[in-house]
């Protein structure tokens, strides 16, 4: 099922950070879309839930050395 | 004859930015060393003066987005 995850996002500070959070997240499996903004300090994500959850999509985006602070579905 | 160069560099932001300094700075003919604080916005580069000047080092880092304030020598 198609779902969208809205994320705070911690500690993304220029472009390569915005770009670190596509890539990353834009790889997994299940990944619709990607849209970071980096005023807002958010990251939204449509994906498949069938394919990928997010627990994972958090995971990415700390993994590239962010802080996930609260997301709202 | 070796050289070196203190740049005051506004703009750099995060790791990524260091790297990309690091990066084009170190791959400029004539660089030996580039270290870069992002805490103090410096970047100080060795260089040898028979195959690169200044102006090219600068160059290289406004070419990656940032803004080279001052420099000392």
């Amino acid at each position: 099922m198609k779902e969208l995850v809205h994320l705070e996002v911690s500690g993304m500070s220029c472009q390569h950070c915005v770009k670190a959070v596509e890539d990353s997240v834009g790889a997994l499996a299940g990944v619709e879309k990607v849209d970071v903004s980096l005023e807002q300090n958010a990251v939204d994500v449509t994906y498949d839930s069938a394919n990928v959850d997010v627990a994972q999509i958090a995971s990415a985006i700390e993994d590239q050395g962010y802080e996930v602070a609260a997301l709202s579905e």
